[in-house]
């Protein structure tokens, strides 16, 4: 089968170039697990900093030997446990290959009815998983407020608007780079209104779209922004800190928040880190199925058509020229 | 009557000499008021800021004419309201004066009881308010938690410390500058240690200390203190931010505090200003009041012995030399 892999270790920014297609042996079915053929891989922004051996303690891949990490869905096409062979299923270390084996406990088994498997990625994945979190068990979105939402077009930014919108917000606002990705946020996933940082200008124009007052803050780019967001926040707001997309590529620290704003706002600030939220999976999709089912919750997908693609995708995800949830179809 | 005034205009940290004290006429009682006789006025550290004219937008003093402000607590001489003579009363904006007229909706009544007068200018005052505020409305410190808290040897600190015991956490640390102040929060405050930041390797003390895992930290002092505390912190734990004594005096905002330690330790921030608590005062003296007819919550006093004294004493203040609650007794 064929395997996408590092070709050398990589130190800054993993490029197209970094990246080689091997051939690979068909894996062997583990006692107690499944081998799935995948049909959708996963490509996440924490994968650049994971290839450098920098996410969460995580080991970067073995160059010409293991696959590029990567979540992923798939039909079981051999199993040795209790899965039935024609299942979906939804696995954690899938991987750019063909085939990925993974124990029964590794995998979880999703029933697509008329979703595509690749939804299981975006809005009924770990994107999804990490905006309900943080909107609905951390920051607890309620009836009227007012929420904004930076790298609103990727999909942990759009699901988190969205449901926020499902949570009662009466005002949904956006920030993103460039005017595709603020047309893609305001026409497709509904927001009121969605600012390009990327324009002169643009400070003031969120400073208006948040005149009423901001109450809950999902960030997924830089303290910078939150800074901003919390100097427009009514008492009392909540912001949850998700992720620091400004920063991967750093070898500083970002600047820190500012102490005395949290106090002025009697602000709540809430980490998020989403591999703590798995056990609670099935609330997560008895609230967001239905949305996605309904058309109330729907994210983008930018595919990339089989593993020969991936390697300029994901260098298009690294520099952010993606256009919805970034994947690999297979 | 005597009256403690400015001098003339502060620009840094108020000292005994920038004091005077003035005759003044004896205030008239409003109509819907009372003419209240001070027994005890509270003197705090925010006070340096307002004397500047830097604390929440509030005027500073009209030198050689109106009384350094504090919180106060006397017996009604005069009343013009429903509130009888001989009531005793607190008011917020008491003042270094031996009399104080306020509005009905200006005091609050208080039932002394067995107590001191001047236990409702500390533990079943302000400083208890924010206290409990932060520890039972924002941090919600729960059975088996264990707590640090620093200034621990100031009114504010030395409650949230003691009603964190009451609210079931196992262990109670402090820091606090210098050998008598660390003295009186193990011994009289009965913390299960306390930090003297003021000697070598008190870092390395305060990592044994909370070698177990922190659960909540309640921050009186500055972001490098928070840092610290966050570092030691347990997965989901939980900061109050309730002051910067460290920066009282600075003209530069403190250092932020680091967003990625945030994330990592999935923390919860929560800025505190006591004044939103006022409408809670019930429920924080049915809480507390109790403990301090115990002797669960305890509060050292440092009492200035007339308006004369005080302005040696709120030096004292202003230097960290105070031990316990500074106050004027009247």
């Amino acid at each position: 089968m064929q395997q996408g892999v590092l070709r050398a270790p990589v130190q800054g920014v993993p490029q197209a170039r970094d990246f080689a297609l091997i051939d690979a042996p068909r894996p062997q079915c583990p006692e107690g697990g499944v081998v799935v053929r995948l049909s959708h891989v996963s490509m996440d922004p924490y994968v650049g900093a994971r290839l450098r051996g920098r996410h969460m303690g995580e080991a970067a891949p073995e160059p010409m030997t293991q696959a590029i990490p990567g979540h992923g869905v798939g039909v079981v096409i051999e199993s040795r446990c209790a899965i039935a062979e024609g299942a979906y299923v939804h696995l954690m270390e899938a991987g750019w290959r063909e085939l990925a084996p993974a124990l029964d406990a590794e995998v979880r088994v999703i029933e697509p009815g008329g979703l595509s498997p690749s939804v299981f990625l975006s809005s009924l994945g770990m994107p999804g998983l990490t905006a309900w979190a943080g909107m609905t068990q951390l920051a607890r979105v309620r009836k009227g407020d007012c929420v904004l939402v930076d790298a609103a077009a990727g999909a942990v930014g759009g699901a988190a608007g969205q449901i926020a919108r499902a949570q009662g917000a009466a005002r949904v606002i956006g920030i993103a780079g460039g005017p595709q990705k603020a047309a893609l946020v305001r026409d497709t996933y509904g927001f009121d209104a969605c600012i390009d940082y990327r324009t002169d200008g643009w400070k003031d124009e969120l400073a208006g779209a948040l005149s009423g007052g901001l109450d809950v803050h999902f960030e997924n780019v830089s303290s910078e922004i939150l800074t901003l967001a919390l100097t427009h926040m009514n008492p009392y707001g909540r912001a949850v800190l998700c992720g620091l997309a400004a920063h991967y590529h750093d070898d500083q620290s970002a600047p820190g928040v500012p102490f005395g704003l949290i106090i002025g706002k009697r602000a709540s600030l809430h980490g998020l880190v989403v591999y703590d939220f798995y056990d609670r999976w099935d609330a997560f999709l008895a609230k967001c199925r239905p949305l996605v089912e309904t058309g109330a919750l729907v994210i983008a997908e930018d595919a990339a058509d089989g593993l020969a693609a991936a390697p300029e995708a994901f260098e298009r995800l690294m520099t952010g020229r993606n256009l919805g949830k970034a994947l690999v179809k297979l």
